[in-house]
């Protein structure tokens, strides 16, 4: 029978209430009933539901791409929820016994504690860090023996395992796979079985990882937890997931302005997804914008404008958001300068070529990348475009040097 | 450069003689040459190697065919080697963590010091138990934690563990391997770079599981073992390998006459093989059998009554092995009854079929079997075969009744 049959006619409407929530924008639920049942025990029980969301304690910069789970836990910590957060430190102070992966490189306790920190700094911008629960993993793990590990391995079949993707695709190129490997997507179930989840998010990357929890927690004879997938968010070149290694991010401790102009280069068919997964807009007013797009009666320069604005706001307040729309209209829309640029103060030579000049203030790296970004016209003197890479020019008090879309640099002579 | 190849002219004979020995009767050495370096270095630096044998906890029961290993341990031993026993008690402790195996059921501390106690009382007939280095698994097995076994398996692929037969046939059939049985290969190789064995001593059915030992001692670091593999030895239907469970072994803790008519029941074709492998008789003499019998100057039967008193006269002595084949060459040969006789005293009725009569002594099971034994031959009254299952006979005091060729009994009336 589904726990949802014994609802009374309220509570079945906030069942269904916060599962259009926890829906909206999701990949997929695996399995969707579940999670009904899953609600509806915990408004029947009146107990919160236990939302796991595992993070890799080696790479702690938290950028947009991550907010998508984050917005999604949110919802349900709004709702009342527990959030576990778990710090798979125990992985990452094993590394990679092999040594060929330099991705998992051995963390030592204090880089571990440093990276957590750095996460729930970062955190802190969108969840209630105080309702939060923070585990890490070596808590349980480190203490297995020989005999506890042989155990849980007995709990699982080598088929089962070689069925990840990734490791399919490996088997099938003849590519070594270690034996360690296998115990990566172990560890993460029994996260879950130590941890007694309802519910884990991930990536849609975290399917077969996620799984492995439902799985173990079976095998112990808990209750399954759901997988609850999410999208994942392509960078700004709109066509990579967003990381910090293909540089298409937008990290949320940038500064407002460098995080504003970002988001206003997110390509166009992307904007509807960015409203959806990295905005914490209400339903109504994400579905507004949507329709708005497809019908063409909101023009697409407004709809990323507010895309930006709110994810500037989101981060670093109404205020500064405020403040950077404006600084971008006047630099961007206008074509003026911003309000506030840095400047240099210039003790060299008068008379200099501009492509030295490019370098020398440490612009450009050498001259022949000073005389391609002149050849692309991304070099601005007082406002006017070069196009002389040969150019000599006259050093004077004021002289502003304006390099790409968004660097400024005032030259002061005294 | 080879090892050898700094012995003097003496030491080079020794290495030969030793070698000449050790491949005797041997299924593979792998590889070859290392094991003429592995003596060499011995006989260089004075040193005895490490030879190890692997027992399995839950099988004390020794027979023939375990003795083809402990015959060639004994070789190493009366040349000065170090046997190690390795008794595998940490893989019996665990027992089968899917439950699905019997054979790998939990076992006690108790049951395991038992059995172990079985074995070496048994392995005393053959080896110098005084002389052997006794190791139990789980004392390091026991002691390593998660950690420390994700290392472990960062030393190893899972296609080259997939490569073992059983493995690969069962991922043909689609038939389900359970991760934790990766982990009998990989502790066996791990017991060989902890007891720093020279060379490993199995059956040919143990090919993939030594060589573990080599895989992992290079992982460590250490000097690699040489895997000697001997043949399995089949069993008295002369098909199978001999095992208990077959019912087609000699134990060795069977009394001299049982042994002595189990060996001669062997079939003609594998008696070479049991001299070689089940015998301790000097290289020169088991040449000269094998070429008598090639030859035709050696008679089958005397060869095979060599063998039988050969094989009694090394698990009960000299003399018990002269009377067990006086015995059976007055039962079995001139066909008379043999000395002593079993008796019972029956109080039943005079007049009887003697298919009843079978039954009723316990003889056999049912009176079809008894018909099916008479119709074979198997039934002799007073030395005279019964051809009649429907024999109505009348019973006498001292009648004897024989069924098959070594159970006699003798009837008393008072």
């Amino acid at each position: 029978m589904d726990m949802w049959e014994q609802l009374s006619a309220e509570q079945l409407k906030e069942m269904e209430r916060q599962f259009e929530i926890y829906s909206q924008g999701v990949e997929d639920i695996i399995p969707l009933k579940e999670l009904k049942n899953k609600i509806a025990k915990s408004i029947l029980l009146n107990k919160p539901l236990k939302i796991k969301l595992g993070l890799d304690p080696s790479a702690p910069d938290v950028h947009l791409g991550h907010t998508v789970v984050l917005n999604k836990l949110k919802q349900f910590q709004e709702n009342g929820h527990i959030i576990q957060l778990l710090i798979g430190d125990f992985t990452g102070k094993i590394g990679d016994p092999t040594g060929k992966s330099t991705a998992r490189k051995q963390l030592t306790d204090e880089e571990v504690k440093h990276n957590a920190k750095t996460y729930f700094d970062q955190f802190g911008k969108v969840l209630d860090m105080e309702k939060v629960e923070l585990h890490y993993n070596s808590e349980w793990l480190s203490r297995l023996n020989f005999e506890e590990v042989i155990q849980l391995a007995g709990k699982i079949t080598v088929a089962r395992l070689l069925e990840r993707d990734d490791f399919e695709e490996r088997i099938a190129l003849g590519k070594p796979i270690s034996l360690h490997e296998f115990f990566y997507p172990i560890m993460q179930g029994y996260d879950s079985v130590v941890l007694e989840t309802d519910i884990e998010l991930g990536g849609t990357d975290q399917y077969f990882n996620i799984l492995m929890g439902r799985h173990f927690q079976e095998k112990f004879d808990k209750d399954k937890q759901v997988a609850l997938l999410m999208p994942l968010l392509e960078g700004l070149d709109g066509v990579d997931k967003m990381s910090k290694s293909k540089k298409n991010y937008i990290g949320i401790d940038e500064n407002p302005q460098e995080m504003y102009g970002k988001a206003m280069s997110i390509p166009d068919v992307l904007m509807i997804k960015y409203f959806e997964l990295a905005t914490d807009l209400p339903l109504e007013e994400k579905q507004r914008i949507k329709e708005g797009l497809t019908a063409e009666t909101i023009h697409p320069r407004d709809a990323k404008m507010l895309l930006s604005k709110t994810i500037v706001k989101m981060y670093h307040g109404a205020e500064a958001a405020e403040r950077a729309q404006q600084q971008f209209i006047s630099v961007f829309q206008e074509r003026a300068m911003p309000d506030e640029i840095p400047s240099i103060h210039w003790e060299g030579e008068k008379k200099i070529m501009i492509v030295n000049l490019l370098v020398e203030l440490g612009l450009q790296k050498s001259k022949s990348e000073a005389k391609r970004m002149i050849e692309n016209g991304g070099i601005r003197l007082n406002g006017e475009k070069i196009g002389d890479t040969q150019l000599e020019i006259m050093i004077e008090d004021n002289l502003i040097l304006q390099v790409g879309k968004r660097k400024f640099i005032q030259i002061k002579m005294d």
